[in-house]
C-alpha cells in the first residue's frame, strides 16, 4: 500500500474553558491508503499540529511532518516504525512535530488493522487482549463536600477505581488539601482503588509535594501522580525515595520513548503513564511497557479524550494481565462522545478490554466530526497549505 | 511598564534547502512596552511556532503562548521570571510554546534593557562582558578533499577555532569518518581548537559512536557533539564514561532547564550547548550555566542563525572568563545578516564580546526584515488569528 492522504480535522466544543478537561477539542487524523481508511488521535493543541504537519522546511532537519508521511508504502508495522524514525530525524527541530505525528501514527496502525483483518494488539505481538480495570477519571471538586460527591458518583456508577486531580490541590496548605483527600477516599468507598493527580503543580518543589505524603498514606492512595514538571526527573527521584507506601505515577508529557525511559530510571516512578496521542503514537508506547514491564514498573495509559485516544492508549499493554488499572474518561465532554460510533463500553463487572475487532475497533460517526468541525485555513506566500477538508 | 504587541515575523530565503543550515529562514519577535521596543529571534519552525502564539485554547493548561504574555507589567528581570513561570504552567500540553516564548523572551530583556539603559549582561548579575574566542561554525564537506577546503577556508579568516558538522559523518564507515576528521585537522592547523559535530546521526547506538572515538582522538578534536537524540541520556551517559579525552557535548535541542541539567548530571557531557532561542530564553539558559559552571561543565552558546541570536546567547554565560569558546555563525544566509544593522564583529585578535550597548546591543535593518518577508495569513472560524504584520 502507499499512503494516499492524510487529512486533519479540528473539533471543538462551541465554548472552550479554563478547566483542565482536554476533551474540550480534539484533532481527528484520517489517512488513506491504497482504499483503506484508518483513524487517529492527537493529544495536541490542533492548530500548531496542523501547522507542523503543513509547514514549509526551514532546513534538513526541520521539515514538515507531512514531508515524511505522503507517499510513504505501508505494508506492516516496520514500514510504520521506518516513518516514524524518518519523523524523529528530519522534523528533529520541529518541537511540535511529536504531537502532529502520534496521532497519524495511530491512524496508520488502523488501516493497517482494517487491511489484514487484525486488531492492533495482535500486531503488537500479544496474543490476548486482557481485562482492565478503569478508573473514573474526574477532577477534585472546589471544596472538600464537591470532592465528596464526585466520589460518591463515581461509586455510583460502579467504579471500583477513581482518580482525582488537579483543582485546588495545591494551591492553598497541605491541611486542605489533606481534608480533599479524605474526602475523596470516603466517596469512592472503602475498596475502591483511589489515585491522586497533581496537574505539576509544585513545579521542582520536593518539599511541597513531601509535606502532602502522609495524608495521601492515611486516604491509601495508589499513587501521586505529576507533583512536578514532566521533564524535573531529579525532583521525582528525590520524593520516590521519600515516598515508598505511595508510588509515584507520571509519563503523560512525555513525546518520546527517552522520556519516559528517563522517569523509570531516573525518577523512581512505579506507574509510567503514557499517552499514545503525545508519545509518537502506538509503537513507542509499546516500547515503555516492555520496558517497564521488564523493571516492576506498571504500565497504565493516560486517555483524557475520547475512545477512539482510548483504544489507541489500551493497545500497548492490552497484552499484559498484570498491568491492570486504566484510565477511563468519565465524564468527557459530548464532542469526544458524539464522533464515536463504537465507544469501549464497560462488562458486566465493570472492566474493559482493547477491542477484538480490526484496527483500533473503533468506528467513527461522520456527523459527529462534522458537528463541531472548525474551519481553519493557513496560506503562507500566497499558498493555502491547510483549508479544513471534507469529512 | 505594559507589555502592548507582540509582533512575529516570518522570513525566508527565496530557495530553503535540506541542508542543515538554520539561517535559511527565521522568526523575528518585536515586542513594544509603553514607548520602548524589544527584538528577539526564535530558533524554531516559523509556522508552528506562530500558532503556538495565537491558537485557540484547548483547555486550561493548553492555552496559547499570548494568553501569558499579552497586557503583563514588565518592570524587571522579576517580571520575565514570572511570565515564563506563566508560559509553562498555562502552556504546559503546547509542545511548541518553550519555542514560541524564546524568541519573546529574549525582546522582553532587550526592551527593558533599552527601558534602563543596561546591557542584558548587567541585569544578568555581571559585572563584565568577557571575551570569547569564536569557532568558525561549518559543514563538513561531501568528500574528505572538500572538508580540507572547508578547514583551511576557516584558517585563512583567521579563526582559531573550527566545528565541523553534519554532512557524510555516520553514514558510511567510521573509516572514512576518520578522514573527514583528519582532513579537518590539517585544513585548520595544529594549533586551532577543532570540535566535531555529528547531528544525532546514530540516535541511540552507543557502539557506532564510539567507534569513532579513535579517530577524533588522533585528530584533537575538543569534543564530540550529539552523538545522540537530544533526549538520549543513557546513550549518552554510557559513551562519555568511554571517551575521557574526547568529551561531549550536547544541549541545542534543550527546550526547558531541566533537559539541560539532565545532560550533565546522567549524561555526563563536558560542554553544555544552549540556544536561547530554543530552551525558553536568556533566564533558562543563565540558570544553565550557573549550573554548569558550578560542576566544572563548559558552557558554550548554540548559534546557527543571525547576530540577534548570537548576542542573546552570548549574553548567558558573558560574564564567564573561563567559558571561551563560543559558536559564530561563519557562512550565514544573506538572510541573516541583512536584517541585522550593528553586527557583532571579531576585533583584532579575532574574539568577540557580548556588546556593551544597552539591551541586546543589536540594531535592526527594517528593510532587511521586509526583503524577506513572508505573508503569512491563518484564520479559525472565520476569525483572522494572525496576518503578517508591518515592520
Amino acid at each position: 500500500m502507499k499512503i494516499e492522504s492524510v487529512d486533519l480535522f479540528y473539533l471543538a466544543m462551541p465554548e472552550v474553558t479554563t478547566e483542565a478537561d482536554g476533551s474540550q477539542d480534539a484533532l481527528l487524523v484520517r489517512v488513506t491508503a491504497s482504499g483503506h481508511i484508518g483513524w487517529g488521535e492527537c493529544e495536541a493543541a490542533p492548530l500548531p499540529s496542523i501547522a507542523a504537519f503543513v509547514c514549509p522546511m526551514s532546513h534538513g532537519v526541520c521539515r514538515p511532518v507531512a514531508a515524511s508521511v505522503l507517499g510513504q508504502t505501508l505494508d506492516g508495522p516496520a514500514d510504520i516504525a521506518r516513518i516514524a524514525a524518518q519523523v524523529e530525524y528530519d522534523s528533529m527541530d520541529l518541537l511540535q512535530a511529536a504531537h502532529t505525528w502520534s496521532g497519524i501514527e495511530m491512524a496508520l496502525w488502523d488501516l493497517l488493522g482494517h487491511a489484514r483483518g487484525e486488531p492492533v494488539w495482535r500486531m503488537l505481538g500479544y496474543t490476548a487482549s486482557h481485562k482492565k480495570t478503569p478508573y473514573a477519571s474526574m477532577l477534585f471538586g472546589d471544596t472538600p463536600a464537591d470532592t465528596l460527591r464526585q466520589g460518591q458518583s463515581a461509586r455510583a456508577a460502579g467504579y471500583a477505581a477513581a482518580k482525582f486531580g488537579w483543582g485546588p490541590i495545591g494551591r492553598t496548605t497541605a491541611a486542605i488539601d489533606a481534608d480533599h483527600f479524605a474526602a475523596a477516599r470516603e466517596g469512592i468507598g472503602p475498596d475502591a482503588l483511589l489515585m491522586v493527580d497533581t496537574g505539576q503543580i509544585w513545579g521542582e518543589n520536593v518539599e511541597a509535594a513531601a509535606a502532602r505524603i502522609p495524608a495521601l498514606e492515611a486516604a491509601r492512595a495508589t499513587w501521586l501522580e505529576e507533583p512536578f514538571h514532566a521533564s524535573a526527573l531529579s525532583a521525582y527521584g528525590a520524593l520516590a525515595k521519600r515516598s515508598p507506601n505511595v508510588r509515584l505515577a507520571a509519563g503523560e508529557g512525555a513525546h518520546n520513548f527517552a522520556m519516559a525511559q528517563h522517569l523509570i530510571d531516573f525518577g523512581g516512578v512505579g506507574f509510567i503513564q503514557i499517552d499514545t496521542g503525545r508519545i509518537g503514537g502506538i509503537g513507542p508506547a509499546k516500547r515503555v511497557a516492555d520496558y517497564a514491564a521488564a523493571r516492576g514498573v506498571t504500565f497504565v495509559n493516560h486517555t483524557f479524550t475520547s475512545h477512539l485516544a482510548l483504544s489507541a492508549s489500551l493497545q500497548p499493554f492490552a497484552g499484559l494481565p498484570d498491568h491492570r488499572i486504566c484510565e477511563y474518561p468519565f465524564q468527557p465532554k459530548q464532542l469526544a462522545t458524539d464522533f464515536i460510533a463504537t465507544p469501549i463500553a464497560r462488562d458486566a463487572h465493570g472492566n474493559v478490554t482493547a477491542p477484538d475487532a480490526p484496527g483500533l475497533g473503533i468506528a467513527i460517526n461522520p456527523e459527529g466530526v462534522r458537528r463541531y468541525l472548525v474551519d481553519t485555513e493557513i496560506k503562507v506566500g500566497g499558498t493555502v497549505l491547510y483549508r479544513t477538508p471534507a469529512v
